[in-house]
């Protein structure tokens, strides 16, 4: 069998390798050059093909293809949420994506995302919250301390400069979990036993639970004026995370508006409740945070063209190191109608 | 840094590997039993998840996400189509695919499928034909002798018993190809000059060409009484192969009417023009052929149910031979919502 050429081969980064580019290039680093790359796409948000998620949806989760395309490149996301999974030792959410050349349909990156996806939700949040946030907020809340808990307390110190982040979850193994994880981050850490208690002091709060129901992990009365909300979890329709009441005070920002009235916090509210764009805070169309007592809400649900920029991004980091394999996915014929020739020929005695 | 757990891994199926799979149990078995794989899964029809693909159009080409679930397995093909792509010497169609567990979301294939593709589009051709060519069919006119000709011709031999192909395309050279590919197989070849001679005793005709604008390969009177018309060619929006004279003689037989509405012949006819779903005729619960003088056409543009059943196929097929390696591509931590965790340990010195 003659051997693939240099066209059959997709560059392929495992988990294995994502890990290791991710500590030769520093996790901090890359959050801070992640939020940048996802924030210059914001930019360029009218360019892109923009469809919500296509959903395939089952009794106990879901799986999701997120594509998007700037005309140069095409990237998607298959990405799967079941939250029962914790309990049979699988992960909730795992991912893979894929970035092609749009002039030719061949890929031109086949990369692992579940570590990528923790990464640019983290980022996303932290780029965001720079538009949002009070300024010279220090103190960063974390309700929900599960698998993006610590991603998101590393990505607003290295963009925002938080310093310190007080942790709840209603299981104080997790709580435990994130502190010992964060130890030696040179953030402060404070352990809480209610959401309550972890407010106090806080400019930002993030929130990240994962069940599939409707919750209310904040209430009314524990925003006060100033704060900066990033509610993170709540990424399906049926499952969020605040008091409509909190909603109503807010100014609230949003990624991609058809996108987020199914699954954010935003599904509580009318269809026509005005959100802002959150590309448009960042290209000066529309305004952010204008006062200090002002109530900021991030309705994050993760949006493909964030996918599409930590593609690019890994694409760029990875080519040329290491942490890359070559897959044999395309097939590639010495003469392209002769696809069928290729397959008689690999079947005769080599 | 720990070995990945055995969960972290994904079967893979390169295009190297799906060529051995192939010749291990021969091409024309494969053929048959992809055959019947589709025609089972068209049985149970109404289980599935159905959506037209998801395609990104641009001045060049498309790239396509094709999903489909049955409740039990999720699958989805990324397919590209750029008929431009072989003057630079690159595949019109390149296409890899992806089988998952519906109750975690992950994945338990990853598979080439450029080759794959071709062999199913073959079966499927075949298999609708078992239910629409007229009985003893043993002639088949091919017009196009690209990429798809082949594999048409030894499913036609292969399900149905064709003995005869004559083979006309508007490049010689593709027809000599095909000939050439075709000697050995145990068909009797013949190359015609025009599309007329390749008509000629034909039972059963098969359109399979490429170009991405509103062709006539067929006109009218070409088609005498009896034929049974197996278009494969034109899967987008302005791409046909048939005059429009041509369907409105024929009874014609389609996979996924909102689909082929947009990309097959029909989109020449009204958006109410009846047309049977091919499902529905192996069912029994609609008439396939009647009559011997009848036209049978069927408008096949290719299907997620398709692509479902080749990879549930390769699969059960693949599992436990050599054809498979293992690719890290789902992150897998010893506590699920201690991703961080593992993305630390992996920058520990080991």
């Amino acid at each position: 069998m003659t051997p693939p050429s240099d066209l059959a081969y997709v560059p392929f980064i495992s988990v294995e390798n994502m890990m290791r580019l991710v500590h030769s290039i520093g996790i901090e680093t890359v959050l801070r050059e992640l939020a940048e790359a996802i924030e210059h796409d914001f930019t360029r948000w009218p360019m892109f093909d923009k469809t919500p998620r296509l959903g395939s949806h089952s009794d106990v989760g879901v799986i999701e293809l997120m594509p998007t395309s700037d005309g140069d490149l095409y990237g998607f996301k298959y990405v799967n949420g079941h939250p029962s999974n914790t309990k049979q030792g699988l992960q909730t959410v795992t991912a893979f994506g894929l970035l092609a050349q749009v002039s030719s349909g061949y890929p031109v990156l086949l990369t692992e995302m579940t570590v990528l996806t923790a990464l640019r939700t983290a980022a996303t949040s932290a780029m965001a919250a720079r538009h949002l946030a009070p300024k010279g907020a220090k103190t960063m809340a974390v309700i929900g301390n599960g698998a993006q808990s610590e991603f998101q307390s590393l990505a607003f110190k290295a963009v925002l400069g938080i310093e310190q982040v007080r942790l709840y979850d209603i299981d104080p193994a997790a709580t435990a979990k994130c502190a010992r994880n964060l130890a030696g981050s040179g953030l402060k850490v404070t352990s809480c036993s209610s959401s309550q208690e972890a407010m106090e002091g806080a400019q930002i709060v993030t929130t990240c639970t994962a069940d599939k129901q409707y919750a209310t992990i904040l209430t009314d009365n524990m925003i006060g004026d100033g704060i900066h909300i990033n509610a993170i979890g709540g990424d399906c329709p049926g499952k969020t995370e605040l008091h409509k009441d909190i909603l109503l005070r807010s100014d609230i920002f949003v990624e991609y508006p058809p996108q987020t009235r199914i699954e954010g916090e935003i599904q509580q509210l009318p269809e026509d409740y005005p959100v802002t764009e959150l590309w448009q805070v960042i290209t000066g169309q529309a305004e952010g945070r204008t006062s200090a007592s002002q109530i900021t809400l991030f309705d994050g649900v993760g949006f493909a063209i964030e996918d599409f920029s930590a593609l690019k991004y890994v694409h760029q980091r990875a080519l040329n190191t290491g942490h890359v394999q070559q897959l044999d996915m395309i097939a590639d014929p010495d003469d392209p109608r002769d696809l069928f020739g290729m397959l008689s020929r690999a079947g005769e005695p080599g």
